[in-house]
């Protein structure tokens, strides 16, 4: 007997035997749940939360390692638990071993330092008889007398620290100003911490950064949990529209997984949230828009205009983020409904602006941004290619991690594979699939309208053809690894979403492929993936490699840049403005191209 | 038998006859408790809560007129009630007929309106497939198109209902300008409102003004519920030492009866708190740092100085405050820890910076702050005063209401006296007791060190004397209306604080009483006080009458002129840089003019 067991929010699901734990079904299902102790129920790591379903009944060992409130919480130990139904089940990100290896690498952030926020030292006379001068005023003459800064306000929450702080602290502290406004109070020495984050429609990306060096003290990649609301945007935004409460709900998860985040980043550093001073994030216009409470409905309305474009500076606590009590969080600009502030701040990493030529710039992820580089011009498309590269639709697709299978070849009959960790494979990860689909089409398995022909690996269940990449019996009798008829479909709508938005912006440009000089791939994706295959299926432009540059995280590396530096910020608001938007689905040709763009090859 | 019934939060406390219904008590009492149906139980009006003790069971008319929750909460008709103990009764601000009469009144209002918000109306091209603008930048391009305010930004708040409203207001709306910054967003017509508030630390002045003509819609005094934390400033800064978390609850405290004051006042003019889109609130410090929440430890040990002396805008939304979701509340500046923004507002309303030759300025009320103009320099001091001319801590003494003795002249062994309302007397209040000592001392009743002689009205109880004003027979058997020994002791503490207080300042400004051109009393109590006989016991300077002008709530005029014109803002910063403050304590011969000071006459 089997039970169908649903992690979330890493996205991993199938079929496990009844007689396994959760944790057997965990690994299996390749996530990777931390386990010290081997299973003996010791280390009391492995806690998941069930959310659906029944599980055996708590044992001695978990009533022992678990808390009441977590045992009332539905928290197990997953090496103890045995499903005894179809079940979801809740990984918390401390149960994890290995974080998405790739979303928070990218380009190095080479800028000079220009932070918005400015420590100084300050040192105060006390009051006395003689000299009554309220608090805040004595501050501010001290700090414009030993400073030259002068004219500044202070943040209400700093106020209602300032007066036992500047007596506990014999009267030094140090200062952190912002465009003439006090955000936060500490003791002396100390050194101004700032947070950016690309918030993705799937994945976060989260790093700590000092502010005077620019340099990236941690870095942390996370899941986003709005996931549970949907896994692509058009569907958390139909889930606000059809019940606006869910609002505060999907704002209140985001800020509580960016919470835990600052949360252990600075405890890798020896820091608290509370020195960090300063936030910059990033996201597509949607993540923005859901992380501020604006609205979204228009978002989703013809014709899918934001409600504001600008860069914001928004108190950190008006959010519900636990920073200083008085830093702001930068967002920078959104170009369109589907084109945010994301892709500025891929723009920005990239220096797109400063290029020569012809340059196409992509960010390859649930909603797929590109933009066109044409001496000096830049027009971008959004396309809404879906989570497919993430893993999400497809049969035994996963997220990068563990046991992922990250490369395929076809070698006659034979399979030859590579996995993430050199684990046992359990799935494929974006880069695999994309190699498998290549393989097969090179090697005439998928015809160019992507219908699965015969080969001694593909087989027929329930009426449907699947090609079977790991057999059961390779795999010592666990699951198969298949690519199904039905898995092709998802992914050629996703390919052929990228290279239509491509496409479009050709012809809006009057160039074709052979005009582009250079293609910059941006996105945890992007970075991964064999550049050959993507061309082989059609789905990037067929270009000598030499023209392609894959370069991580360019969305988190510009919110870094951002964070630093005040002139990236105002270069930020200029690409913004410069950038066209050539809305997809208003493209005189758009129908044509895309049902061409469907084909592989 | 009797119990000893406490009313609050009006003050009034007595012994009533356990025969009596809590509303009789009351009357008894003087605490006007609406009463329409003349104690029937059926108009349901005269609601109190019960906080301690205990009163006859819930009869059937309770049962049907109180909803379930105000019965858990502990409501009574007071018309159906018996105490059948000593009790503690709230009385809400809706079962009270006479608000205080006083404490609203105060000059006019004339100035040249120069309000920091400004109503716009605005009409926006809706978004197209050719102009995809966010809803924000096309508002603020309409804003500056149409009436050349541009670089503006948008509150957050304003930003969350921006994109809904332009299209169910057919994208025609009015916006709320503040300095660059839209705070608020409404159907159009629409006429701002501010909202004026003089925090005393007995009472609460509210004022709804119209910010465009300048005009006072609505006015309405309540109690300052913080009463219930002490009656002084210094046992609730006391409170809040021991017991921090109390801070908390006593801002709540005053914010809660600011939004019901404000939501009555706006109900009288048939508009919404929303609709307010600025405040200005002054109070002395005490109370202008528990209302931000600033620390207040600083305020009760030397040097006593505030957290902030500047002048302040904070968003009220960041206080609690229900008013237009990006309203900000203006808080007039501090000159010292016990000189508050509500002596500067006095200073502004009465423009004593304009006068000419030495002008005296008071403010009476439990801290009175006493500032002397002398040819272009003035100079503070704050007294403690006490709430004893406010009816507290006197035997008889209760607020100014319906019933209370507000005249006393003493003719032989006769009393002839006057209450408020005409009403049959039930205690004294500031006035009256104020007329009261004076006929005693001048009658020779009292000496000059306020030890009460023999009369005919002089009676020993518990070995201690009182002089009956109203006797038991007088009184148709109700309890009689005395000034006893202690309550004459209490005076003379008040009355020397004042006297002490302007003193002092004649003696470092080298004058002495004959110098004063001009003397200005303001305050509710200051309002309707016999100047004669405050000149008789020695609490004003002995001066000709047509020296003196009573002015009313000035605090309560100031607020509403910074309310409504920015130049006066800035006027009042100007004040409070150029108001010298002598702190009392540490004037050279403070000691020897209190104790003379104490003296009648």
């Amino acid at each position: 007997m089997e039970h169908h067991i649903d992690f979330e929010p890493v996205g991993r699901r199938g079929h496990c035997p009844a007689d396994q734990t959760l944790l057997d079904c965990a690994r299996d299902l390749g996530v990777d749940l931390v386990n010290l102790c081997g299973g003996a129920g010791s280390c009391g790591r492995c806690k998941v939360q069930l959310l659906a379903g029944t599980a055996s009944e708590l044992n001695s060992v978990e009533r022992t390692t678990l808390s009441s409130d977590e045992i009332a919480e539905g928290y197990r130990l997953a090496c103890q638990a045995y499903p005894l139904s179809d079940a979801r089940v809740r990984v918390p990100p401390d149960s994890l071993t290995t974080p998405q290896r790739t979303q928070v690498d990218g380009l190095e952030v080479r800028v000079r330092p220009e932070p918005p926020v400015r420590a100084f030292r300050v040192r105060l006379e006390p009051p006395s008889l003689e000299d009554l001068r309220a608090d805040a005023e004595r501050l501010l003459a001290a700090l414009e007398d030993q400073h030259d800064v002068a004219g500044c306000t202070i943040d209400l929450a700093v106020l209602r620290d300032l007066s036992p702080q500047l007596r506990e602290r014999s009267w030094e502290v140090g200062l952190m100003v912002r465009d003439k406004e006090i955000v936060g109070l500490t003791a002396w020495p100390s050194r101004p911490l700032g947070l950016a984050v690309d918030l993705g429609t799937t994945k976060i990306a989260a790093y700590l950064v000092d502010l005077e060096s620019g340099e990236t003290l941690a870095s942390r990649g996370i899941m986003n949990p709005q996931i549970a609301y949907g896994e692509d945007l058009i569907a958390r935004i139909e889930r606000v529209m059809t019940t606006p409460a869910e609002a505060d709900r999907m704002q209140a998860l985001v800020v509580d997984a960016l919470n835990e985040a600052a949360a252990s980043l600075c405890a890798e550093v020896d820091a608290a949230p509370a020195e960090i001073v300063e936030a910059v994030l990033v996201g597509n216009t949607a993540m923005h828009h859901l992380f501020l409470r604006l609205p979204v409905e228009q978002l989703a309305l013809s014709p899918y205009v934001p409600a504001v474009g600008a860069a914001l500076d928004v108190k950190a606590r008006q959010l519900g983020l636990c920073i200083a009590p008085g830093a702001y969080v930068h967002l920078l600009p959104n170009i369109a409904g589907f084109v945010g502030a994301d892709h500025v701040a891929m723009l920005l990493a990239t220096e797109l602006r400063d290029a020569e030529g012809v340059v196409l710039a992509l960010d390859i992820g649930t909603n797929t941004e590109v933009c066109l580089f044409n001496h000096g011009k830049m027009t971008s498309v959004s396309c809404a290619s879906g989570p497919a590269f993430e893993g999400a639709h497809i049969t035994h697709g996963m997220r990068a991690a563990n046991g992922s299978i990250e490369n395929v070849r076809l070698v006659g009959d034979r399979i030859e594979f590579k996995t993430i960790g050199d684990d046992p494979p359990v799935g494929l990860c974006g880069s695999g699939i994309l190699d498998a689909l290549d393989q097969l089409y090179q090697a005439g398995v998928l015809d160019s309208k992507g219908r699965m022909g015969d080969h001694p690996r593909v087989r027929a269940t329930d009426g449907s053809r699947e090609f079977v990449l790991v057999s059961e019996e390779e795999q010592a009798g666990r699951p198969a690894i298949t690519i199904t008829q039905k898995d092709v479909r998802e992914l050629q709508l996703a390919k052929g979403a990228i290279h239509t938005g491509i496409q479009v912006l050709l012809e809006t440009n009057g160039l074709s492929e052979d005009d582009i000089d250079q293609v910059i791939i941006a996105g945890a994706f992007g970075t991964y993936i064999d550049v050959s295959s993507a061309m082989g299926i059609g789905m990037l432009p067929r270009l000598p490699l030499e023209r392609f540059r894959q370069v991580g995280n360019a969305a988190g590396t510009g919110a870094r840049l951002a964070l630093v530096s005040l002139s990236k910020r105002a270069e930020a608001q200029a690409i913004a403005g410069q950038v066209g938007y050539v809305e997809l689905a208003t493209a005189p040709s758009f129908m044509q191209i895309f049902a061409q763009s469907m084909y592989l090859g």
